[in-house]
């Protein structure tokens, strides 16, 4: 049996446009003789779903987009995993299988992503067993298994969020697998981004052996054939495929975020502060790679306590950027929120408080050209500073969009030198000099943070490797900083609470992979 | 065998507070001689638990607090719901029984309030059956059943956030269960507020004919003990609650609220914009009742536009409320930041960005005051607003807490009555007024939105009732109004994303029960 495996760019919850893609996948798998077209799960509504099912008229919609399917599907078949409705008018999650006007649906009453178990069924006479989701519960039931019976082919229809472990991790995954069935699969997944979570493609062939013969590859859209016959006779050469290193995964994915929420929310351009550091240089350039130079403006809002240097090096990458600027020096307003809490403020001392101002009057300025000018502010808080709660609410945490608030500092860094590999697109001086948010004298990161290597460290076996800090202290990092770091990071709970929606790209993205109370003096 | 019934206030994440708590009802349950002491599920972690569980010491923690009470309970018996390690250290959550010195759990590796059937354990040669959290689901499941077999007793450890439908509707559920399986009933619930998540308490215990007997009441911590074969015999005269009317309800909640936030956060004083509007006084009301007049701060901040007799409101309800004001008028920063922005903006025309700037001054002005005083800032936009999006994001939406975003206009009109009810505390003009932003000349809410008395009838269908537009319709709505409410809901879904948490008093509060997409031109 020829299949087609279309790896496309779905629009979360937006059934007509994504039907529109399917039919004319299944238009072109036709016209190079396909019998059977596979698309990603939940395709036709796209991922995740969050409680858009919770209407009864998405449910019906989609039912009534596959009765659509099912008839442009004459001599073609098509799979994909969706919700629907039982005869009891309960909500299922499953597998849809349309054929000449029919749509067969297999399934359970369980949310996506929990199905349990392998559904089985008959296409075009060839036994086929499918995966839905990706939970790691459910795969792991799966690799329980020695054997899938008389099964000719699995099928993964996956709708699994990227991080940047998972490409190598799951061709590891699917190989041991496939060798332990002997059993052929293709895996389909999206591509794509659904606001914040993205979808990196990855679609693949493995052949009965364990082979990996065919990939549609990452971060784009692509359309594959296989003969599933030929999948079990090892007729394919095995494909050796090199996954990009860590940095580079993760500019392609922060790419593919900023365009698809761009593309998907129907904006074309983006502002952003441009402070004259390290994050909000690194920001830019993802921004003009995905949207292009022309749309993108760098607002530079200089305080009293900006250096001289701070501008020089914003206005030197606009430059090599070829971005437009504006220069808005934030001093007069600031003292004209100072004069008018004159009366209020018994503690005249210069203190967060004045910091937090001059920050928020700069969150303030970029939502007003954002809202005069149709543009979409962009945040570049990274992942160290949401961490322990070093930015401002309302002001350099706001935004519509985080590009790097999944990035910890030492990985921007790293973006940074992938990012000059070719040339100095961000000036060197940026990249060296001390971390600042010269929102008072002379002020440095490292005044109130550790080094951001030894930071970052922490941070990472606290939040990644879910490490208390008994273990910490163990794995030998101060017992006062452990502790100073662990408490900064609880108590910030309430600010990362309203920040922007942040590009996933870790395997752990605070607040939506790790969700904490706030207002508990827990102490992990 | 006496059981006594602790319904407490436990606080989320804290587990050695929550330890004290129940070793203090052990004592006095003790001292009144009882044979077993139940509390509420969840209660040593406090609920909901999110992702602490996914620390091993948090769960370990669990554990060696559940051992000191098993050994305080030499001649008692506890219960209650947890998170615990079974022998191959999986994740389960199911009950734990301590007694003299042993923890029995008895649960699955499922998802806490996802247990699909009850557990049955023998406590001091009793047959007990227990069921945990409060899904629709397991309850529907247990509905199902006609007999308990040789159970002596029920006891449902609940953790079942309140909306004002629960009271009632629990009753009637618990009633009509305890009848059907002809078995007495103790449920015991959570009072208290989890930031957003509210829990009434309502532990109460029913007879083995059906009728409640005994009943821990609303909002309040209370201890009760019955014995469990008088609750077959029925010695016990059955008892006739009169559930409060919604808003009654509905206030009690939100003050609860505010008080637990404040005090599980470690704060003391509030502070809030007095616009002269509705929202703004109801709020400061709740404020002062939860909190106390001294710990209550009103912040008049009035525009170029608002209205004289704004502010001769606000004072007057200041003063009927006797807390202390600030004035800080908000036209010369307002000018500074136009000023700054005049050759940034070709786009001269006074618009919905120089609103946008006036509401951000206030927020900004609110959060200095908040960042040099210790004073929380409360939020008071209402339901009806949050759901068309008619706020400025960073503006009148900050603030820690959002204290009437689940209540809709409407019913914020009903609370704003109820506290009137014995004296004016409230300026009648502030109620009678037609709602305004005052942001620019004369405005007024009617000029963009539909009455809300018709918005809100057509937001409850929408969000509470999931009816899509085409029921709507159906229903006798415009479907021109239909269609342009649901795409205001639909669009401002990126606001909401970053709104503040809002007190849940409503079965669907936007956001945390009704997730849905961003950038998503889906259509319901």
């Amino acid at each position: 049996m020829k299949i087609a495996v279309a790896q496309r760019n779905f629009h979360q919850g937006n059934i007509p446009h994504n039907t529109a893609i399917i039919l004319s996948s299944i238009k072109e798998a036709r016209k190079n003789k396909a019998e059977l077209l596979i698309v990603a799960g939940y395709a036709l509504t796209g991922y995740p779903l969050y409680d858009l099912t919770t209407y009864d008229s998405f449910v019906y919609q989609i039912h009534n987009s596959l009765q659509q399917i099912a008839d442009a599907c004459q001599d073609i078949a098509f799979l994909t995993a969706t919700p629907y409705y039982s005869d009891e008018k309960q909500l299922h999650y499953g597998v849809a299988h349309c054929f000449q006007g029919n749509i067969e649906y297999l399934g359970e009453t369980l949310y996506p992503n929990l199905q349990p178990d392998l559904k089985h069924l008959t296409v075009k006479a060839h036994a086929i067993s499918m995966i839905i989701g990706d939970t790691s519960a459910s795969f792991a039931a799966i690799e329980q298994l020695t054997t899938l019976g008389n099964t000719d082919l699995l099928i993964y229809l996956s709708a699994t969020p990227f991080d940047y472990s998972l490409p190598t991790r799951r061709i590891d995954q699917l190989t041991l697998l496939t060798k332990q069935l002997n059993t052929p699969l293709l895996f389909v997944n999206h591509i794509g981004a659904s606001t914040d979570l993205l979808f990196e493609g990855s679609s693949m062939a493995f052949s009965a052996e364990g082979s990996l013969v065919v990939s549609a590859g990452l971060f784009q859209e692509h359309m594959f054939y296989v003969d599933s016959s030929q999948l079990h006779s090892n007729s394919y050469e095995s494909l050796l495929i090199d996954i990009p290193d860590k940095s580079t995964l993760i500019r392609d994915a922060l790419v593919l975020g900023i365009q698809d929420f761009f593309y998907k929310s129907g904006f074309r351009q983006a502002v952003l502060g441009l402070s004259g550091g390290l994050d909000s240089a690194v920001t830019a350039v993802l921004a003009v790679e995905a949207l292009g130079a022309e749309n993108v403006l760098g607002v530079m809002m200089p305080s009293q306590f900006s250096t001289e240097h701070s501008l020089i090096d914003a206005r030197q990458l606009a430059l090599n950027l070829q971005i437009q600027t504006e220069l808005i020096p934030i001093e007069s307003q600031f003292h004209a929120v100072m004069n008018s809490l004159q009366y209020v403020f018994k503690n005249k001392e210069f203190g967060i408080t004045e910091e937090n101002i001059q920050a928020r009057l700069r969150g303030l300025l970029l939502m007003a050209i954002s809202n005069k000018s149709g543009h979409i502010v962009l945040n570049s808080s990274n992942k160290s500073e949401a961490a322990v709660g070093y930015g401002t609410l309302y002001g350099d945490m706001s935004g519509s969009l985080s590009v790097l608030g999944d990035v910890y500092k030492t990985e921007v860094y790293q973006l940074a030198e992938l990012i000059n590999r070719e040339k100095d697109v961000i000036p060197v001086n940026i990249i060296q000099k001390p971390p600042s948010a010269e929102l008072s004298p002379g002020q440095k990161d490292s005044d109130s943070l550790p080094a951001y290597k030894l930071l970052d460290a922490l941070l990472f076996q606290f939040i990644e490797e879910s490490k208390g800090s008994d273990e910490l202290v163990k794995d030998g990092f101060d017992p006062e900083l452990v502790k100073r770091i662990i408490s900064l990071v609880n108590r910030s709970e309430f600010k990362r609470f309203q920040a922007p929606p942040v590009l996933k790209v870790s395997p752990r993205t605070l607040k939506t992979d790790r969700s904490m109370p706030q207002n508990s003096s827990f102490i992990i």
